[in-house]
């Protein structure tokens, strides 16, 4: 960490602040020029606040050499996280599909979704059952009887499920749930993050609509510090100018963040896009640039039924989509 | 709300459609172009999921013309909301200064700041006790200590407080709180939003950093459809692409939220900008946009305290912008 | 087109604006509901200042059903346009690999590059002559002699060349460039747009860093609306409130686009990402979402050259770039 | 400027950089850490291309302690500047209001609006007559014709007038105008602003629809570095989220340019939110802020005429701003 000190700091200001950081177990190098004094400080800086340096009158500015983020870094973890659920594993070389529904709908929905994106080569099961939603007045899930439908689900298909979490207090009803999901609102929920970091649970976060790499990965630090070090993260799109999409998939965040952390990433570009016809090749892209999953969404009858998504693939057209992501994982990988 | 159908609609689907609209008790008037079949949805269209229908298939696109907000919409509630805080007033006039530490830090910290801002003409107290940090390893309040400390500062000076709640848990120990805080990145904690609707305490909620006007409404809206009508709009900075302020006070959202809502409007320039010599010209500005409120942070000592906020006011800087505050709200009411 | 008037709106205003839209050459359907009286307007509206009409005092809310873009529209244009270049096609299926410096440097290196990028596939030179820099002390590019070096290339290895307007005035040197590259920043530089639309030269237009799709076809139409349908549309990157990397590449709007327009599409991951280990990721993801061209920066002494690119890659690692460039282009025709 | 290593430099890389940089006339002091190697570049590193280092290869990071802008930086320049316009100063103290119509329409339109806002108060006439349009299709102003009528209005009234150029091309047709109007498409059309370097008028610098402040002096630095010291810079709202208003008016610009740099500060709160209701409370807002001038659109008869702008006053609106801006002005002032 470099902290550079204004013209006016006086001798015993700058004594003070080096006392301070030596006290934090810093070593501290001071170098005067005409203009600025640079102090560099050597050693842990992570739990150091960079506001509270920042908000300093004597300093001038402060710059992060090392990322404010520890247990995610892969400076000090190089080698690959990989996570296991149920048999499977996700990172490291590993790769899953996951698919299902928007939200669980019945019983008839969810098992003949769950059948079919099976057969294609899914091999993980997602449906909502917790919704959020920006107006009170729109369908909040089935909730607790969602959640037992997808369980339903998990049982007869063998398939490990993904569910999203909106609170706390609901951990007890996620205890057979294979990977908690947390939603791109409740990414600086740090309240919840603190609550997940106590399970043993696998968690996929996924990106806020407006927070950079950085927050996400300080996000996963929340969780990480509690002792869960088995965190998914998840891009799925952020808010940009452009509105014929209803948000903008950021796929460099994948090779990004593959150097700057061990953890596996996914991608979900149906809710991304919310498009179906942009899912396709926003898939095969995302297995172009590296992604260790991808979540789609699948309907078993978009045309017809009224409270359908237009981001959702049909299972046909996913099956489609399953093929040709096996064939650019190949040519990444050689 | 006006649906416009796509080319390719049949008879039978647009009929299914119309006869769903009937059953959500609206009206449907529909004329027929030569590239485009258009639908007029007359009634209260609050609790139709607009994401559902533009996911229709058959559906071009969808727009609202009346907005999707009720309870805190100015149409169904031309009056300005006043809300009572002890003994106090909010809106429709009633303007109120609110002041306070970024953090509560001990009780002579506390005390000192309380009776100078009250002196200076601020009467409401403000001050941190759990704080919301993007990492893990930065100062987390004295949290339920710091309530204690609050609580104490508000007995001795006889203001009413407000602080910031993180977690709908926490509620009991914010019995005595005057006002509760919703903070930028709990805007769309939904779970939270509805357990606040239950309570019977002003809610003072905080646009989300990357949220627009509408969103924040449709928060406002889930703490009302609760039965909590005591709802503050706070803005406090949204951001953007400019990295000299921390963000960008946005004073256009004073104006444009009188126009939308009946709901009192608060300004923080302290954390919008993050720089304390910035915080002056801000909220003399805020005031002569029209807010119904103005919260500033106002340290003791910021020039020696290692944790204070360079977006601190000294007691005297805050008596000077308190004063200049009034007279500009003179200017406006003229 | 449709305008909701807003419920004071006079029978008198009603009917001039009825008028007035007729005298436009539009048929006007009115539905008259109890809050809001709602005009449909059937016909050419491309040419109605939707700006103008918001403005109206009687005007709640204007909305376009048709895009505002005619000759770029895919609608009016169902056939992909495919644009020659010397003897070569981009669009429709047409694929182009576009490499070189990003500026010109001297003979030496553009001939050393152009030879080495040819013999690895790429069809198309670039290289920067004109270079728009943010600072007026930076390097502002070699300017004419830049381009006297890229026209000696182009006469030695028979590869097309593309270079960077920024001038109208600078048009007569451009005489023999193949694809005249007009830049982010100067996106909507309007008079530069209707003078390069009077040219019978391919235009790629670069997408401006915070500009919409719908905002760079308007732009696409501003030279196609001159006589020139040559246009290129080419996404660099948009400005988000990511830091990491220099901007975020929106690989949605190659198939968000592909149903808009029947313009080819080009991406250059290499200004997008700045940083030269995610071009290749990036460049795959364009060919995998469904690209007709991908522009990569190569240099050929990376490590040692004090002005070169990060974001530029080695002559061998553009070998292997556009290998797996070819395997993926398989994937997706099939 | 400080530039941090990478921890695999070599010793002969290091060296290499160093001579490059004494070269430039800089002084480089070495720190060098476990991890890191920090250099720092003492002397005048504004000519240091930053992005030119920052893709070396063995640089982590560079960071700029002084501004990369110069002529136009306080700290080199600490009085205001006070900028000369007809007999008129802006600047240093002296405000000035700038008001008239959005485009110049006819004799009739333009001499009506300037003789009223004249009387209420302005002191500077504004008009369009080149006017930068999204779509090719839209009202493209008078042009020449519509120039004309302006010098006509300021040699009838003898106001200084102000208007916006497009294109260098087009300078001769402003030889008598007051001060040269560069629109925020343009900010960055950096061979525009050389041109208007070699110009002796002033030059109002509109700020770019989502460019930071840094860019704005940036271009500002490009005219200056041609010779013309006269800048005056616009803020007028840039891009974000909000849709309620055309764009968000960022006022903390006024106070944060105040700091960086000595030239005068205008703002439009007319362009900024494209609602005439909301320009009153926001001209009041910007001068409690501490603006230099404030320019507002005025037009004779908004509610009949077809073309005119909902974010535009009427002269009677105007009078009513104009008397409370130079109340508040009084306030700032004490």
């Amino acid at each position: 960490m470099i902290a550079v000190l204004k013209q006016g700091a006086t001798k015993q200001q700058i004594e003070n602040l080096c006392t301070w950081f030596k006290s934090q177990g810093l070593d501290v190098h001071i170098s005067e020029g005409k203009f600025y004094t640079v102090m560099g400080l050597i050693g842990d800086t992570s739990k150091i606040d960079i506001d509270m340096l920042q908000d300093l009158e004597i300093i001038e500015s402060v710059k992060r050499i090392s990322e404010p983020f520890k247990s995610a870094n892969r400076k000090f973890h190089p080698e690959d996280s990989v996570i296991g659920i149920g048999g499977l594993k996700i990172g490291g070389g590993n790769f899953q599909l996951i698919a299902g529904p928007c939200s669980v709908e019945s019983p008839e929905q969810i098992m003949e979704i769950a059948e079919k994106v099976k057969a294609s080569g899914a091999s993980i099961l997602r449906g909502g059952a917790f919704k959020p939603r920006t107006s009170p007045y729109d369908f909040q899930g089935l909730r607790a009887e969602g959640l037992e439908l997808l369980l339903m689900a998990k049982e007869k298909t063998g398939m490990p499920i993904i569910t999203e979490i909106m609170d706390a207090n609901h951990l007890p009803l996620f205890e057979k749930v294979d990977i908690i999901q947390v939603g791109a609102r409740n990414m600086q929920n740090f309240e919840l993050l603190k609550e997940l970091g106590k399970t043993k649970k696998p968690i996929l976060l996924k990106r806020g609509l407006a927070n950079n790499l950085k927050e996400l990965l300080m996000s996963a630090e929340y969780i990480m510090a509690g002792g869960n070090n088995d965190v998914i993260l998840c891009e799925r799109g952020i808010r940009t100018f452009e509105t014929y999409t209803r948000n903008t998939l950021d796929l460099s965040a994948i090779p990004m963040l593959r150097e700057l952390t061990h953890l596996p990433i996914v991608v979900d570009p149906s809710h991304a896009t919310g498009i179906a016809r942009l899912v396709k090749p926003m898939a095969m892209a995302a297995a172009a640039a590296g992604a260790d999953g991808i979540m789609i969404e699948v309907h078993n009858d978009p045309q017809h039924a009224l409270c359908d998504g237009a981001q959702s693939l049909t299972p046909e057209q996913f099956e489609d989509v399953a093929e040709r992501i096996g064939k650019i994982l190949e040519v990444v990988k050689q």
